[in-house]
């Protein structure tokens, strides 16, 4: 099934919202994530220059949002809907946390369902009429003492949440190979490497006294840390053949 | 351990934002998810009406933002750096996505490490030399033709990442605290030696004709995977005095 097939079937339901703004910010929020459906359930304002300034170019997704006086009718032609609510209490709904409602919004929607996701007034959230509607409530696991997400920001996490499992989905292909380049370096080159910077450490004088042994113990560990590519490898050759060549010439200067 | 310590490991940093408005929004968006530590590098107007109205409460977060003139002095003090980017190529780090940073940001500040989670301009996002002192790239899977998030609302996603695995982690066991001395060099430390590395390059006429910058980058991104602890740098910063020491004798003998 194709990735806008399924997008068409998920739309965002924003119910009575207050500040036009947010209708932007929240257009843009669910376009970046692939999706272009909203309603808007008895807007404050709307359409509104702020809502378009807010949209920053997700014009096409205020353009085509349907509009409707109250959630049933916004409701109309879906047959799974899932409310946003940062309360923990008080409905009877099962309570979803955002990455298990995008889940259940995905399995529904492959089904061939048209799934609404329904967020409500920025000061009062989802009335629990409203909330009845709905089949599942999903809470962003907020913290308890500032728990109040801005409107688009609720928005953008469950748009976030619906892409990644889409996406996820969608990677089911075999792996790439890497870039030979890109390969780290085989045992055999590491070694070379090690074996010229130990003979640099000595032709530069580096122990003084000190175990070359230790040292070189602490390097490799570094070293083999960084896994390093093959290229990378031949500009640190590079590196110790320059300090090699100045310790040549330091020597026949003395 | 914890919860509350491990946020105190995690701030997030604002870099050369131009709206006011989104500092104020970052600052919710991140206390809504339990953090409250934010840096802003170089903001265009701070403090300011427009980032108190947005915060809607999170004053304390803005309160106690650290303020800095440069990216290098705004991660003074961290040990790994996460820089979100919607550019897909160009710089050679190793790409994550937000579900994949957070759980690397969490195991690091398990660690004892300081964490800091580093977002661009709104319109330009990091440039080259920004993301360079990042360990990886942490990009939202936006669609191709509409990529570009608000900014707070990318502080938002991973803000709620990190919450989620926060969240999923809360009941297990705590982990064993690193021996000081093998914790990663901080942010000042490792630049310090780059910036020892590139004099010495110089001194060694390593160069040749060729790009400083592009070796030096290459370098960087080597280093920076190994996460080189305090005393691996004191190791290579005594490599590089001799190298240098050899250096001044060659040229003192030709």
């Amino acid at each position: 099934m194709a990735l806008s097939e399924l997008h068409d079937r998920l739309r965002f339901v924003l119910v009575r919202t207050s500040h036009s703004g947010n209708i932007g910010s929240a257009a843009r929020a669910i376009r970046t994530m692939g999706f272009d459906r909203m309603t808007l359930v008895a807007p404050h304002r709307f359409p509104d220059p702020e809502a378009t300034a807010l949209a920053a170019g997700a014009d096409d997704v205020l353009a085509n949002a349907a509009i409707h006086e109250d959630l049933v009718s916004g409701l109309a032609g879906t047959t799974f809907a899932l409310g946003l609510s940062a309360r923990r209490r008080g409905v009877n709904l099962p309570e979803l946390d955002p990455r298990e409602g995008a889940a259940q919004a995905i399995a529904a929607a492959r089904r061939g369902e048209q799934v609404a996701l329904v967020f409500g007034n920025e000061r009062t959230g989802l009335e629990n009429d409203e909330l009845s509607r709905c089949h599942a409530m999903v809470r962003i696991p907020s913290v308890d003492d500032f728990s109040s997400l801005n409107l688009s920001q609720a928005v953008q996490v469950v748009a976030y949440e619906i892409r990644m499992a889409l996406v996820a989905e969608e990677a089911k292909v075999p792996e790439v190979a890497l870039d030979p380049d890109e390969v780290p370096a085989d045992a055999e080159q590491v070694e070379r490497f090690f074996t010229h910077l130990a003979e640099t450490l000595d032709d530069i004088e580096f122990h003084k006294g000190r175990s070359p042994t230790t040292i070189m113990l602490k390097l490799r560990k570094l070293f083999l840390r960084a896994r390093p590519e093959l290229r990378e490898l031949r500009i640190l050759h590079g590196i110790l053949a320059d300090a090699q060549r100045m310790a040549g010439m330091a020597k026949k200067g003395d």
